[in-house]
């Protein structure tokens, strides 16, 4: 397998723009061809059947593309369709869920984690599972409290990243969690959206807890684990002249307007494909 | 055509049973079939070309169980797909945004139209349309000013109906519309999300206007002229015993949580279906 293949990228939106992002910093030679389902955005609300069908297609379509790993930035996708696409891909399969528990494991003291992502992610209970398997790796003990925040994608979306609405949002789906484990550590953003807001969740943290909490961001601890993936397995692009980023969307509606809030640069062109 | 065949209502998810609510006031002894597309929702942020798609297969599902009438009410397919719906159907057809529109345009006394609804249905500019449509049939002269007003349907699906969150995000965007027509009367409920949020926006309406501004409910607005319609055609149904409704989804992840508040009671049950 050629080395100089791109990394495929999918999310349900444009959301995974934040992971792209976060792929162009750590893995800056990569050739990268991200996908957004943005015809059937979002994922985070429907079935784990609905997901899992969307998402076979959405990687059937990166692998007509040739990539040599297919990444599913989508935390809901993650959830309900990785053991099925790894079972029946060729190319290595990374998700948004494994690398992000691992980082929290790793961070937690006191072994209380949070995680907040869509009403899919949540209720997957994906992230419960991946943090005990990466505490038993680690010869830890992890106790998890997992809430749903249907109201952040849509705030990040409209870009009120740090006002008052968003504060207010973001303290009541905070203060339950606080409520509930007073003692977290750890707060996973599991959702591509989250990181936009991450200045206003990490200040309305410090002022909720009364002890350091580290935030967790699901598309810096994907970057990490691709890394780790491709070096260990010689995969790594070394060819030289600067790597590009292929675009493409299976609906352009708004793409134009949000998608370089996502990548944090202008967006040099976008394709839309049907899947 | 027999008379006692259902009225087939669309929406792109739950927010139709809004409309359901108000057909099963109005009329009371027609049969309903409601078609949530739940695995498509929202349809308020995709593109033209793709909510056609989706709004033709959802009717041929609703064709397909014998309707008499199709009812769109997704503001935003019928915003981007009516006429071709229309086009295409031997049934009568029957849109969210025309009906609406003529309501508003007869309430209007200062001739300043409002509207707010999702992206899609404002991008549209549907409503300008057929309120400049229905002015010229009713020979007024009327101006509007729309809003897309996103987090409204995240609030309305959370159950955060009347609270300080709720507010903050409704006064944002209703003062930026007073801000721009502050002689508007009349404000239109453009989603079938919305009227969840009614008092609410009742409330903050006549804080921020010095006069009356009269809601329109599209719901409402929707269940009147198919009742005129039906009445014209000779094809309302004089079956007796109670009238059914028959709710399909093609998910069904969240519908028992939240379903019932959309309906203002509860669920007898619910079919998945694949468009």
């Amino acid at each position: 397998m050629s080395n100089e293949r791109a990394i495929g990228i999918f999310d349900s939106g444009v959301g995974g723009l934040t992971v792209v992002r976060a792929f162009m910093e750590r893995l800056p030679r990569e050739e990268l061809i991200y996908l957004g389902d943005t015809a059937r955005v979002p994922y985070g609300s429907k079935s784990a059947k609905t997901v899992a069908r969307y998402s076979k297609r959405a990687t059937r379509f990166l692998l007509s593309q040739g990539v040599k790993m297919v990444v599913v930035a989508c935390n809901t996708a993650s959830a309900y369709a990785l053991d099925e696409l790894r079972a029946s891909l060729e190319v290595p399969v990374l998700g948004a869920v494994e690398p992000g528990a691992r980082a929290a494991v790793e961070a937690t003291r006191s072994g209380r984690v949070g995680v907040i992502g869509t009403l899919g992610t949540v209720r997957s209970g994906a992230y419960p599972r991946a943090l005990a398997a990466a505490a038993a790796s680690l010869s830890k003990r992890v106790s998890v409290v997992a809430r749903a925040c249907p109201l952040l994608v849509p705030l990040a979306e409209e870009g009120w990243l740090d006002d008052e609405i968003a504060e207010a949002v973001a303290r009541r789906y905070l203060t339950a969690l606080r409520d509930e484990a007073p003692e977290l550590d750890v707060l996973v953003l599991g959702c591509t959206h989250y990181p936009l807001l991450r200045p206003l969740l990490e200040r309305v943290t410090r002022d909720l807890f009364h002890h350091e909490v580290a935030l967790v961001d699901s598309a810096e601890a994907m970057a990490q684990a691709a890394r780790a993936e491709l070096d260990g397995r010689g995969l790594e692009r070394d060819g030289g002249g600067a790597a590009r980023l292929r675009c493409c969307v299976t609906d352009d509606a708004r793409i134009d307007e949000i998608a370089g809030r996502f990548l944090g640069r202008p967006l040099d062109g976008v394709e839309r494909v049907d899947l």
